[in-house]
Formats: structure tokens, C-alpha cells, sequence
């Protein structure tokens, strides 16, 4: 158990256009309410960023070279991951911030960032049932499972999964005690109405329309 | 089954300082991947809004009356909205919304925002589970479930319960197909490493610090 609770527990998160806000919030809202962590949305250029809703925005309050070794880095996904995946100061950024955080973490296709980053070369990891492939290109070897540990590397499944790896990061960083109050504070005791939330049981028929409903519905 | 996709079905969520970010962000993320559906952050006035972990901001890009009819009314909560109880244009505004929506929404505290503009007197409602008294004072019926659907009010408990809310809505809206694709999209399949998020399951050491440390660990 690493402790770094105290005044100094930033945790920079990654923001950017046609970034998944839940990817981002999600989270946030579980290790902000680790005691003394402190949160910075961290963008290329400070300023609004749209989401991928594209209709609200959020700031990054802090640009890149401004928070060069936060305790925790965390990276969201999205559609405009895709766009990042070859933006060097971005890919410097997260390598600088890894080689110096205490924990590395992602959240659905955000670890495409950290495999092209090179962060990922030979190690299990995980993201957005639609995205595993893409993975390998980075070396990495996708594991079908919600949250993946491997050393200080934490990376989750899509979307909503962020909540899950959160709470786990959070009983690593501050004990399992403080991480359920967390989870009881934030009422997490998911009930979801269907039984579709992944590709096994989801079905043919939603399987194919998540897929190619992806300009229709929006992207990941 | 409300048939209101289409481009006219815009989500009005509104936001202020001091909102839990995920009382917004969880079930945005869920309706408005609704084909048709267009979400507007709507505050009392434009531009950044505090959120609850006080150190990121995201913006109201609406003033309310630019926002008077939305087909789908979205109240989330957070520690902001005691100081909107007695705020009589954010009050004012949602009767006005509620008598022209299709569907009225709260997640969390959310409800004590309906309650006190009135809406739900003598209704079933609920809210998170450290604010279910205060649900009283405004004639409600406090309900201890995940989600509780009276007519076109939805009200949700506490922060992350705003998914569930979400995804019972979008079938209503939009058909259980649809809503099973978005939970799927959003890989809705949680797996919370502890069963902690509720006030039965998560024992009296656990409870006890979630309620105390209100003000080390943040608020709602």
C-alpha cells in the first residue's frame, strides 16, 4: 500500500476535444474524494474542451508543461484519442508523468495513449471492447477483464469501467477503508436495468447496433 | 413507450457551483447518445461552474431563459444545491420546464430541488441515502430504491445511481433496444470491488466515516 495521502496527491487528468466525459469524471469522482488528493484537468491548450457529446464543455485549467509529475496520471478515452495518438507532445507528456507518478492509469481507450507512449510494450492491459485490437499494435496483450493491475500501470474497460478501476486504485493508494466509504458515499451499488453491458451477453441484435450505430449514437 | 426522438428532444441538465460532477456527467452520457437527443448545461448564469472537488470547472452554456421548454429536465445534485432551495429563478424555472417537459429527472439531491419547487408533494421520490429526510420537508414520499419512476418524474439516489436512472429513462424514451445498445456502448457491466454502496451492506465503521467525514473527504 502506497501511501500518498497528503496535501501533495495531484492527480492530472488528460483533457481534450471528443474526449468520453464519463471516462474522465468517473474517476475523478471517486480519487478526489481520497483525503488531500487534489484534482488538475490538464489539456494541450487551456480552455474549453468539447466532449464528445460535443454540445458541453469542460476547461483544462492547466496546460501540459505546467504539471510535469503528478502522483497520479490518468488518461481518459474518447473519440479524439485517435487524433492524440501521434501528438509527440502529448505521447512526451504522458512519458515524462509515468516515469515519475506513482500510478499510471487509464480508462477505456486512454490506453491507447499509454500504448502509444510506449507504456505498454509486453504487458496485460485492458479498454473499450471495441478498441482490444487497436491494443496490440502497441505491444500490449488485451485481457477481456474490467480492471487490470500490472505494477504501477492500472487499466480499465470502457466508459462506465472507470468507476471500478478508480475504486480499486483508491484501496492502493489510501486503504480498502477509506475506498468504501468512497464507494458508499458516491451510492455506488449499481443496478443496471438491463443485462447488456458487455458482449457476451448483450446479444447479436445490441451488439451490432452498438456497433454500427457508432456515427449515428455517437462514438466511444 | 413517449416517442420524442428526434432532432427536436434537447436534455436541459442544470448546473451550478458545488454540483457532484457525476450526478451530471453519468446520465448525460447516457442520453444523449439517444438518437436525435442534444444536451444543454443550463445555469443561472453562463460560463464556468464550480464542481464539488471545487479544483475543475465545467460550463454553463445556457442561461436559463434561453432554456424554458426542454423535452427532458435533468437536476442533479451536490452540495450546491442547498444554496439554490430558496433561489426563486432556478425555482421558478423548473415548475416552468416541468409543465412543458416530457420528463422530469433528478439524480441524488438533486430531488430537493423538485421538492422544493414543489413537484413532489405527496409523491414517491428518492435521493441519496444521507439526504432521505430532507426529501420530508417537501411533501414527499422518500422511497428507499435505486431508481423511482412516478409518471413523467424519475428521481434517482445518490451519484452514481444517475446511470441507472439514465438507462431506465432511455428505454422509456427510446425502447429497450436502444437502451440496452447505450448501456453496451458505455460497457455498463459494473463490478465494484467491494460491496460498500450501500447503507446496509457497508457496516457501522464505514458508515460512520462516510457521514463524518462529510467535510475531510468533500460533500455530496
Amino acid at each position: 500500500m502506497t501511501d500518498c495521502r497528503g496535501p501533495s496527491m495531484n492527480i492530472a487528468c488528460l483533457v481534450f476535444d471528443q474526449i468520453t466525459l464519463l471516462d474522465a469524471v468517473g474517476p475523478v469522482e471517486v480519487l478526489a474524494r481520497i483525503p488531500g488528493a487534489k484534482t488538475q484537468f490538464v489539456g494541450t491548450v487551456k480552455g474549453p474542451v468539447r466532449s464528445s457529446r460535443s454540445d458541453f464543455t469542460i476547461n483544462a485549467d492547466w496546460s501540459l508543461d505546467e504539471v510535469p509529475s503528478p502522483e497520479i496520471l490518468l488518461v481518459p478515452g474518447g473519440p479524439g484519442v485517435r487524433a492524440l495518438l501521434d501528438n509527440r507532445s502529448v505521447l512526451d507528456w504522458i512519458r515524462t508523468a509515468h516515469g515519475r507518478s506513482q500510478w499510471t492509469c487509464s480508462v477505456c481507450t486512454g490506453s491507447l495513449l499509454l500504448g502509444s507512449a510506449g507504456l505498454l510494450q509486453g504487458l496485460p492491459a485492458t479498454t473499450h471492447w471495441n478498441a482490444m485490437e487497436d491494443l496490440k499494435r502497441y505491444g500490449a496483450d488485451p485481457v477481456n477483464e474490467r480492471v487490470v493491475v500490472n505494477g504501477k500501470i492500472v487499466t480499465g474497460a470502457g466508459v462506465s469501467a472507470g468507476i471500478d478501476t478508480a475504486l480499486t486504485l483508491a484501496a492502493m493508494i489510501a486503504g480498502e477503508t477509506i475506498a468504501r466509504a468512497i464507494q458508499l458515499r458516491i451510492e455506488y451499488d449499481p443496478e443496471p436495468p438491463f443485462n447488456a453491458g458487455n458482449v457476451k451477453n448483450a446479444g447479436e441484435e445490441i451488439l451490432e447496433l452498438a456497433r454500427s450505430g457508432l456515427d449515428r449514437m455517437g462514438s466511444l
